[in-house]
């Protein structure tokens, strides 16, 4: 019998990134340092945080002019109203709010803590906040085609992000940009070890490979944007990130 | 630079697990089996499937008397009023109902759809269900306990379940039951990159670990029930399945 397995491995060498740093770069020389080469097959991910950092999705919240509505969500949940605003702007509705708590459904259409904007790991968090990338999928592909053209290979890319979650504790990694792989592998219509027809067997792939990557680049100081994940034996497919966000309307927990 | 790394591979020759099994033999036989051998410091990855059919958690659906309180239920999730009941039986509270679901608290504090009954990979499914081991904890516990006596090494375990969730499609793996490594691993009061200090970064350790297994083990007709995780570099700390339980009055999503 063969026996199915994976490695993962975090890359060193990554510097801290700078607006209009391009990625392929940093990753090339990430790469001769930590004396690895991308494989066919293998996938990388990528915290979303150095992604949005190249672009440059820095917000200055002493620019912000914080709007009626931004002010009373900043009572309700002891927020800093400038910051309130900006989630406000990068999302489409609110979810919940309490004190210490705003969860939203963001514009790319998943729901998260925040809207995804933290202080950390970036310079200036006084009062700056950074946003997630612009659209992550589209950095994912760009990412790819360079890796192609650029060093040959073909891979799957991940961009992942940091998610708290309802009825469990502790944050989970979880994939908001894709490119080259699935975002979710629909088992149903197969059979389990018995030949029972599968009926709820969809597979978080993405996420399950994001959380794989968590493990390795940790969400403090750890310096560890980008996870390799090899050998597994990836189906078919090419899926985004907006494939893993529930239909609103069929989610019993809006 | 040190490149934090790790492996993951599920055995192979485990048999179908009858009621009676002894997980010990049978994970001897499936290492023989494979050439392989456990580590001090290995994260080994049970599919809470095979735990509760070594313990004859088989419930024969023909026998079962449904409550007023799961006729109704089966009404309105249309399902049938036996499998409901003895959901019902396991569980704490109902979460949600609606055609097609119902997501319960279950007696061991996770909220999760049917409360982890399930009719795949077992046999004689037709009039048959498994309910999810007894205590998860104690036979995590009790497995490392008996590989630290008969195999000489110290290992973590998690008792894994396939669970799917709000806001996201897709199902990921989660840790029910766990020994000798820490479910959540608090970050609170480090420091990030620019020495901030952190104050959200909780992370959902074993649940990072049961959905880095779930890659490999899959929920169908698979064959591979035990994976083992090597490499990582654990946090200290003694963890239970309830850790990752969010308390209900603070969840703003029951
Ligand atoms: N080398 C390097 N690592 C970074 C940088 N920014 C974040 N990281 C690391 O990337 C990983 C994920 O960081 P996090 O702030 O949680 O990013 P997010 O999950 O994408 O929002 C951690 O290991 C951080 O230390 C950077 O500019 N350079
Ligand atoms: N060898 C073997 N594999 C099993 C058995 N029962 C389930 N599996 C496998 O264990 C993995 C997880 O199965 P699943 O039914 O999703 O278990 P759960 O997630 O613990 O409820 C899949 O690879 C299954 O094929 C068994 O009795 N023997
Ligand atoms: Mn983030
Ligand atoms: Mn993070
Ligand atoms: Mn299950
Ligand atoms: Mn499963």
């Amino acid at each position: 019998m063969t026996m199915p397995s994976m490695t993962a491995f975090a890359l060193s060498g990554v510097p801290l990134v700078q607006p209009g740093d391009d990625l392929i770069t940093i990753l090339k020389s990430a790469l001769e340092q930590s004396q690895e080469q991308l494989a066919d097959g293998d996938i990388l991910v990528v915290s979303s945080k150095i992604i949005s950092k190249s672009e440059n999705r820095f917000v200055d919240l002493r620019t912000v002019e914080p709007s009626p509505a931004a002010i009373e969500l900043a009572q309700k949940t002891n927020k800093e109203p400038e910051l309130v605003e900006v989630i406000l702007q990068e999302s489409k509705s609110v979810s919940r709010a309490a004190p210490g708590v705003l969860v939203v459904e963001h514009r790319l259409g998943f729901v998260s803590a925040n809207a995804g904007i933290d202080h950390s790991n970036i310079e200036d968090s006084d009062h700056r906040v950074l946003l997630l990338p612009l659209d992550p999928d589209a950095s994912a592909a760009k990412l790819r085609q360079r890796i192609m053209d650029e060093l040959g290979v073909t891979v799957g890319i991940i961009v992942s992000d940091t998610h708290g979650r309802p009825f469990r504790r502790g944050n989970v990694g979880v994939a908001i940009g894709i490119a080259g792989l699935p975002a979710i592998v629909d088992l149903r219509g197969g059979v389990d070890l018995f030949g029972r027809v599968l009926v709820a067997s969809i597979q978080g792939y993405a996420d399950l490979i994001a959380s794989t990557a968590h493990l390795l680049c940790g969400e403090a100081n750890e310096g560890r944007p980008l996870v390799v994940i090899r050998g597994l034996d990836v189906p078919s497919g090419e899926g985004l990130g907006a494939d893993m966000n529930r239909d609103p309307a069929s989610d019993l927990y809006r």
